[in-house]
């Protein structure tokens, strides 16, 4: 597969959108574009202030459904005519009716902030979004179970939960705009899996609208509930494609009463594994994060102003950096452990690190975050961004950037005017690495370039090729790079099952 | 609902099973039993040793298949004719290839610990021991994945894994019989869930035979993984009624480096609340049980010699005790945690507790422990139990007890040969009360005097009936107590597409 040749090879800049999912597709069951007679329907069900189309009789200029239409990166691009921005499950359980009997296709859209196209259309189908579902429905501040309809922002969530000291069990770089439905549809990761877990066990119940418009209400602020099959974890996860997640149910756990960030430069990558057995052998129960930054991602990340914690003499010689943090019941208890471990590790005969920052302050605590949350937002500024979310054995994060760049550089496409930067940063305690190619531009070349290769890599890997941005338009047809064919056939059949007539979300994780 | 009779009921001694499942019901699909023909089939796939059968030609006497037939509480009576014992997946997938061309009901069984009548056939089913696929095939001493057998033993696996410094998540009083295969298949919660959450986050893949004989292989061992729907979700609780659990891939925590116990006796109940709440909040992270007991059920446990933890003036007074229990990473930290909190309990003005004893060696925090997981064996020493386990607001665990205790008084059921004790134990910090009403005897009465006596009362709290036992052949018809018609009619159509013919655990979960 890797190719020789090294010359640097020209690229087509193209402006057009380049997923694997077109309009139409053949596996995909026909369905009705939306027409002036549905929106005079949905008018019946909402308030005029929630319709947005480009149809009549409101015939708004395409402009103004340009946010809904478009994903943040500017890789995916719909052509919905409407708009729904519907405010109860009713509502939305009579938009489906309609939408099923007429086999209009439906994408359910939160804050659109995901990786891979699934938030918005893959041709003109009708999009809901949830984001005027935004009212929490009740919180227990002794067992910590909140209930909250699906468009509540989760930044939000965690500010309304801070004053009973609950912290929501996930954290992620899109908290500002990200809403809490689409979350759970996306069965985000982020920052805080390693100490809290997956949604698959803090989600304790779904409100969901099928597509034929019923209602799977099952908002139980209960921990343990075995009474017959778990249907609400087959939505978590599925992005929407099996149901529109209106309402859910989340144990929040109690916020820690300290918590501490340190930066750790390493000389090479080589110590990462080594630096985490010994960390999570001295922090135990209070480590809460545990994230790896490759060295070109750091200076990005720098460079883009998204903070400095090291001085250019203390970066000296570092090949990565990691970054972890406590969170903790008892400030002198973490402090202790923390300081037992830097102690450690700077005592040792053949060091592990070449320095560490300790976070000294609040203020402190969140420049350091900052830099590992803002490498997303410096890729952005630094070019269009290919992004590989994956999960492969630790020990080969590095081999697999490494190996990426290197078939870059062969086929003529790392420099200046294509591939600037092949980087890697994620989450090392859950074995998940961000790669992300940033290019100048995004180019059919380059994505020829990158799959199945980036694919096959992980495959072998034994990995996973979508750890926690799911498949979207992006991945769909990749599935079987990390699923069996006897896996992929029954995710097929089930998603028969809840939506025969193919209306929900389509051409998002199953090309159908 | 509640009667004014209050007179002495004498009760009909019956050793007939009272189980709501009947071998053929008319939801049902008609099966086959198994005939000579079929066990000369089998045999061509398994050696002699691992085919139990009172069937020509080695025509065993029935009192051979007994410990399969029956559950261990002597509830549950099945009436199969053949047992087989499987080593490999691929041998089971050549069982239900057979078993699903010909129509023959399976049974799939673990440790047949459970509660419920889950793992006992409801006629005369084949039972498909998991018993010797007992193998470990993987450990991942980093990451802590192992992939193990599905008729691994609880207590064999945590065995194995603890010279690596390693637990496994769960933990049950009958973790020395229990399969970690069953544990999955039922969803099991036990006694570490409060710290390391349930099943569905910390099971990282499965390997399933599904009921055509296809091999539904997931043994990852990543912690992340968002391509496609969730499969191996639907199989965890749904006790063997989609398909066997052959293998299990699940994430193990490091072991702590210290734990440490302590039993409370409380003056009344309503303290139990606040002391959580407390207790919560002096040792956060390291908190890893809290378990409650109420006064019939410590006692009945001193009564059956599982252990004395407090003198006759030590629980004078008291109506209910607590156990509590930490787990963290540095003894002096959390003995200094559990002491602010003790001398915070004793020094209040009104204090919660009225006594309590801190275990001071390994021995006493075995024997602290085995007050509370010896209250199942002092219950089924002490007679016949009806076992309800369930979830209600933490708040309500005494009303529920009492009323229960009440209703049966006025029914004229509670004496010395009808129901002796109604005692409450369980898991406050999971919501999940084990409610056992221990008889003389299994006998109609109690049970018509019971149910839906006690179904109405959960669902009149919100609770769920099933809180960790999962429905079985018990409680199979009375899943909408917890689950709205539109999720019984989601679940039955999944078990109409992964099981068409209808013979894995007929009868369980669904009545189907």
């Amino acid at each position: 597969m890797l190719s020789t040749r090294t010359v640097p090879r020209r690229i087509t800049l193209s402006a057009r959108r380049w997923a694997h999912v077109s309009a139409s597709s053949a596996s995909r069951k026909p369905l009705k574009p939306v027409a002036p007679e549905d929106v005079a329907h949905f008018s019946k069900i909402l308030p005029q202030t929630a319709i947005l189309s480009t149809l009549a009789p409101s015939a708004l200029p395409s402009s103004e459904l340009e946010p809904f239409n478009n994903d943040w990166m500017g890789k995916y691009h719909g052509r919905a005519t409407t708009v729904l921005r519907p405010q109860t499950a009713e509502q939305v359980s009579k938009i489906m009716q309609w939408c099923y009997e007429h086999r209009i296709g439906v994408v359910p859209q939160g804050g659109n902030t995901g990786l891979v196209g699934g938030s918005v259309p893959v041709g003109d189908e009708l999009i809901i979004n949830l984001g005027n579902m935004n009212k929490v429905r009740s919180f227990d501040p002794v067992s910590g179970a909140l209930v909250a309809d699906a468009g509540c922002i989760l930044e939000s969530l965690s500010e309304y939960i801070a004053p009973h000291n609950h912290i929501m069990p996930l954290d992620l770089g899109a908290k500002g705009s990200c809403q809490i439905g689409g979350n759970v549809a996306t069965n985000a990761g982020g920052l805080r899996l390693l100490r809290y877990g997956s949604l698959h066990g803090s989600v304790l119940g779904l409100e969901v609208v099928l597509p034929d418009g019923s209602i799977l209400e099952n908002l139980s602020t209960l921990r343990k509930d075995n009474t017959g099959y778990d249907l609400k974890q087959l939505f978590i996860g599925a992005e929407g494609s099996l149901g529109i997640i209106t309402g859910v149910s989340i144990a929040t756990p109690p916020a820690p009463q300290a918590t501490n960030n340190v930066i750790l430069a390493l000389p090479k990558f080589d110590n990462v594994l080594p630096l985490f057995k010994t960390t999570k052998q001295h922090l135990s129960e209070i480590l809460s994060a545990f994230e790896f930054i490759d060295r070109t991602a750091y200076e990005l990340a720098v460079k883009h102003g998204q903070g400095k914690a090291l001085s250019e003499s203390e970066i000296d010689g570092a090949e990565c950096f990691v970054l972890l943090e406590t969170s903790g019941g008892k400030r002198e208890h973490d402090e202790e452990k923390l300081n037992t471990l830097l102690e450690t590790l700077m005592d040792a005969d053949e060091p592990l690190i070449t320095t560490g920052v300790v976070s000294q302050s609040p203020a402190q605590f969140a420049q350091l975050w900052r830099l590992r949350e803002g490498v997303t937002e410096a890729v952005s500024k630094e070019g269009k961004a290919y992004k590989y979310d994956i999960s492969v054995p630790l020990a080969s994060f590095k081999d697999v950037v490494d190996i990426v760049r290197e078939h870059l550089r062969k086929q003529g496409l790392l420099h200046e005017d294509a591939v600037k930067h092949v980087i890697g940063y994620g989450h090392v305690g859950d074995g998940n690495l961000h790669l992300n190619i940033v290019a100048a531009a995004y180019a059919p070349e380059i994505e020829a370039a990158l799959e199945p290769f980036v694919y096959e890599l992980v495959a072998s890997y034994n990995g996973s090729i979508s750890a926690e941005h799911g498949l979207g338009a992006m991945k769909a047809h990749a599935i079987h790079y990390s699923k069996s064919g006897v896996a992929v056939d029954l995710m097929k059949r089930i998603k028969e099952l809840f939506d025969p007539r193919g209306i929900m979300n389509p051409g998002k994780v199953l090309e159908i």
